[in-house]
């Protein structure tokens, strides 16, 4: 089996695609990253995906965000809640993680390189992608490229590292669909921006209500444990 | 003054383009990482050159290099000794730590976002180079255009990235005469891969012998405290 390196942050989208390596036969090697998140329940909801997947292995590699600050993910700026779904696509919200993806897949490259693995995995989406600038097709069309001209290997020419988005097209509903036909726990995910200290959804931070709107259109129903609806 | 993120580690290289940056006229905020390294000594280094330089800021960020390993700088692999500086510039060492420079821009990446800086400063070389495939114009290049798809500021078009390579076209011998003529104090700096407790370099490793040729070339003494050399 071919290793391919994942990222995974334990969420509906990461843990979709861990499966979907899976089930393409490769040796998945997860990675999850604990960079100072508020969600920081959501590297228990990465161990227990990956355990449920199958991943061979799965690297938790702390680095500290926060010493940049610049996010309400990683600072104390507060989570906006209750916001639009269709606004959620016009530009970018204070939940974007400056460079996030790029220092993610920069880490990915580093394991690939080591592991000899010419595949990286990352569930970036550009539909319901929540106006991230380094979730877009073209961002990773350009990691790609750097990614070829900053290896040994890549030099030497014996890997042609690949960059796999299997989500990339799809809408939150084709991704609901498509993890729940891998067989994907989503009772074990965790997606919101701002859980309580059990690990419990908000249920109006843009994360969950992307999910939920998800789930819904899927016609599926999300397991996981939203406090009461208030309308 | 304009901000700009310089890398730092606090080697002759690095340290010069500190010097570089500030001439420049930038606001500089040094950027040095804890990684692993076995020549840890030259964070040591990074603070006492970084006040020298006079940077408005020096951040030092923790991350992990030895989860994945493969080099003989984040494990136990041995740091070659005694080797030819011609054939140096030959295959890529083992010293070679995967992906390093791309993880180090991403970091700088991240903080430039967050600053709003424009400039990103970082002191590879072409030519003397160790062999180092992240070490080239060509990745420099495609890191650059990586960069301005990757940000907020990039998307919304009022951030133009730009990577400074200052030396990149200069022997080691015109790096040490432009450190010189900019008043880096070399005594500050650590260039070794391998030195002993106190910080005193081998003498031997490629670092120190690249560095050594470079001094003698520019017909400048290295103040640094070599050991005895045994012909």
């Amino acid at each position: 089996m071919k290793p391919a390196v994942c990222l995974l942050s334990g969420g509906l989208d990461s843990s979709t695609c861990l499966a979907w390596a899976k089930q393409q036969g490769f040796a998945v090697h997860a990675l999850s990253f604990d960079y100072g998140q508020r969600h920081r329940f959501e590297l228990t909801a990465a161990q227990r995906i990956a355990a449920q997947v199958g991943a061979v292995e799965h690297k938790v590699i702390p680095i500290d965000l926060r010493a940049f600050g610049g996010s309400a993910l990683t600072s104390d700026i507060a989570v906006p809640k209750g916001r639009d779904t269709a606004a959620m696509s016009i530009g970018i919200p204070i939940t974007y993680v400056p460079a996030r993806n790029t220092i993610f897949l920069s880490f990915a490259l580093a394991w690939a390189e080591v592991l000899g693995a010419e595949d990286i995995v990352i569930g970036v989406n550009a539909v319901d992608y929540s106006g991230y600038p380094d979730c877009r097709p073209e961002f990773i069309e350009a990691f790609t490229r750097l990614a070829n001209l900053a290896t040994r290997a890549g030099v030497e020419g014996t890997q042609n590292l690949r960059i796999h988005t299997p989500l990339i097209a799809l809408t939150k509903a084709g991704i609901t669909r498509l993890g729940h036909e891998l067989g994907v726990d989503f009772a074990l995910t965790s997606t919101c921006y701002d859980p309580d200290e059990q690990g419990r959804p908000c249920g109006a931070c843009d994360a969950c209500l992307l999910r939920l709107k998800g789930f819904d259109e899927a016609g599926l129903t999300d397991p996981l444990p939203y406090p009461p609806h208030e309308d």
